[in-house]
């Protein structure tokens, strides 16, 4: 099979070995892009599952993937670690592809409110009590909770940045970040994205990457959205927007000023600069003209578990992206929506309402999510040439997953049990950048205990809204 | 405060103590028969937690539920056991109000399919290769999943019981256990439950109780019906059965015969000796004059998942079910279709699907959704006066969860917790009729490995369709 002939130099020397695992080399669908897909795969896709593998790593990158009985006892004698991989599964680490880790402070501290009201009445006159301090220890227990969850990469989106790549390079995650800005700051907002940006691109040996960040498209006006493209071409880096949220947000745009707000994107220049899509919920049938010529540098975050527990009438609208070739990627949104940062569950309820909305139980398939969990995520984050596949060359973003657990057996289908099954805390040890970051289920870098003890004494201050102000008023 | 004084004989000696935890003592809803319900509290229910409160159960019994600082050294010294509860949350063990637990050896065998398919190409064609070996080695796995996941109780429906029930004695479950029949097999099916419903009653030491258990309001007839409600009122004992499982089901009866799938249990006398309906997902308002007569003794079990994974286009209409006073308990159905026996992960997505279904971010609280996974669950399976709270008298089934995962933290929030963020791999410990069959993680009773063995080895020829037959045909 040609899947077991994979690795293009398999004398190349490993540092770390997976030895003996099942391995999730690669997903496929029908996006353009993807032209390993089989003929008769249709829209439902393929995930390779090679048994009885091997990933050796040298340095950062994946060196090659193998069966076992061709690895030597000399190869796993040289490497630094070797991994037992029997009865596990290596698969590209998780990327979660929209979120706002310090956020994980408010978990659980806005409930069963709608948007409005969780913006308004919550969530922004409480961020006015954040100090520098308390984005650094969010952040530290955002990337702890992803990376024991098999996540390895994260699209952040938040103000405090600096506070934020300073936990990411502690921590051995990767992440794409974003500092956040209104137009209401003037243009000290953008100055200070984007010198984010200048500071930090390629920052902490390469895992941190940039992206430009506006707030959305209600909230900073075509100006600096124009001057945010061109920023962003000049660096070379993505913009990182909330933009058509949900379909209210596209209505009120199109009633304010007769454009949705993907037109905003495009009249503006992002969508040539390059942009990640937070939510697009509120993307429609006619948004695809602006999209598809942009398909190699637009993708879309989806975080389904807050649009319904928001009860925003709409998710994003994966059929249309699908069909148009634009990449829908897996998010999470901050944890004072989505209350876990949980790549998993989000990936599974996104494959759930997809055939209940579109009445069809044989679309969205479960090689498909692993598709938009793994290669479409990656490219979303601009990462598609070298995240989201365990293949020769590609950057060594593993997650490792125990597939012994009662709740995975017996095992009929390894693509059901990670789009179906699956818990984080199956995962067992995780690699970012061939780095063994959490092992055995632990962290390897980060302690959390101390930032768990100084936030919940940190509750009172955080949650008291008796100032009366707010970081912005919610009004799209 | 009233719940500080709860424990109506403080000086009942316990035999086993949980000690200084966290207390979901009990939950209410705006339902009929939970006179507690305060008069602000409108639909949104309430949950009661107790913080460093303890927990002495005697026998198998809550003996008493009492602020830590009130429990004596002596006390402590006079239990056989004393569970540290510190940081953690001691709740009403959860209610898995449907399932078919054999067929976790199905689990992810039939997957992206609609549910005709599911049955009739798939399911039923495998079905038929299964031996009694087989169902309890299924039976076994599932009670070991759900046990480890804090669910003590489950309403099985499944053929083979006997041997379900051996795996219930075995393991220190709690179970409603129906043995299924349909028409098609004649008087034998029926006569085959009845018989299995006589000599199970209250066995295993009463952590046994039967239900009768034909499958469907479309494969068992009125006739066969009829004798079901007059066996079920000889014996005292509610009958679980697949009703109005989806919108298409009631339309097809309404075409077929006239009346929905719901009039049909109420005309056939099912209603009046009391019944657990399996989905209502196809109740329509309507059907509510039927059922609110007998709201006493009519339940709805919903599994959220496999509607939307099936797309039904249709959920348990839970507001209609709420507004009329009927329960509706929390359900996984079998794992052949829900992937998992997680009621957590039930719960959580009937909370999320109501919301985006009502288009109201404000129904179905995090309260609500508690009350629907203890006291309703409880009702459902008909043991509301001793079941679903951690109140004096009631019987000891209780879960203990670890608090303190980071993906938990900060807690802000118990209930935003346990709906929106709990895993099952937070069960610490279990407790079913106040003996412990979950200790650290761990199985007390029942060592799964060698049934996953077992069962693995077995998938090949549970799998093989070739025979060309199968149970029924699925043609509602």
């Amino acid at each position: 099979m040609a899947e077991s002939a994979q690795g293009a130099a398999p004398q190349a020397s490993a540092s770390l070995i997976i030895d003996d695992a099942t391995v999730l080399s690669r997903t496929e669908a029908a996006l353009p892009g993807y032209p390993e897909l089989p003929p008769d795969a249709g829209g439902r896709g393929a995930a390779h599952f090679l048994e009885h593998h091997s990933v050796g790593i040298a340095g950062n990158r994946i060196a090659w993937v193998r069966p076992v009985a061709d690895v030597t006892a000399i190869e796993r004698a040289a490497a630094a670690e070797v991994i037992d991989g029997r009865g596990r599964l290596a698969m590209p680490g998780l990327i979660n592809t929209h979120t706002h880790s310090p956020m994980v402070m408010f978990r659980g501290a806005a409930e069963d409110v709608p948007t409005a009201d969780w913006f308004n009445k919550h969530v922004w006159p409480m961020e006015v009590n954040m100090t520098d301090r308390d984005v650094r220890l969010g952040a530290e227990l955002a990337i702890g909770e992803m990376l024991l969850g098999g996540v390895t990469s994260f699209a952040d989106h938040y103000f405090g940045m600096p506070e934020i790549a300073g936990a990411v390079e502690a921590s051995g995650a990767r992440a794409l970040l974003a500092a956040t800005y209104f137009s209401s700051e003037g243009a000290a907002g953008i100055d200070r994205g984007v010198a984010f940006a200048e500071e930090w691109h390629g920052g902490a040996g390469g895992r941190v990457q940039v992206a430009l960040g506006p707030h959305g498209a209600y909230t900073v006006n075509d100006d600096d959205l124009r001057r945010t493209a061109r920023e962003a071409s000049r660096l070379g880096v993505l913009t990182h927007i909330h933009a058509a949220e949900n379909p209210r947000q596209t209505a009120s745009s199109l009633a304010k000023r007769g454009v949705t707000p993907i037109q905003v994107l495009h009249d503006t220049g992002l969508l040539e600069s390059g942009v990640l899509i937070a939510h697009g919920a509120g993307i429609v049938e006619d948004d695809v003209r602006w999209l598809a010529p942009y398909r190699d540098r637009v993708g879309v975050g989806s975080c389904t578990k807050v649009y319904l527990k928001h009860a925003q009438s709409g998710t994003t609208p994966v059929r249309l992206l699908h069909d148009a070739g634009v990449a829908v990627g897996i998010g999470t949104d901050g944890a004072a929506g989505h209350n876990t940062l949980d790549v998993f569950e989000s990936m599974r309820l996104l494959a759930e309402t997809e055939k209940d909305k579109l009445s069809d139980a044989t679309w969205l398939t479960m090689e498909h999510a692993l598709d938009l969990a793994t290669r479409q995520s990656a490219a979303v984050i601009g990462r598609g040439a070298e995240l989201g596949a365990l293949v020769p060359g590609y950057l060594a973003d593993v997650a490792v997953v125990d597939l012994a657990g009662p709740h995975l057996q017996p095992m009929h289908s390894l693509a059901a049990a990670l789009v179906y099954a699956v818990r984080p805390s199956d995962v067992e040890h995780v690699i970012v950048d061939g780095d063994v970051v959490v092992r055995d289920r632990r962290l390897v870098h980060l302690d959390l205990s101390a930032a768990i003890s100084e936030l919940n004494e940190r509750m009172p201050a955080l949650r008291d809204t008796s100032h009366g102000t707010r970081i912005q008023d919610y009004n799209p």
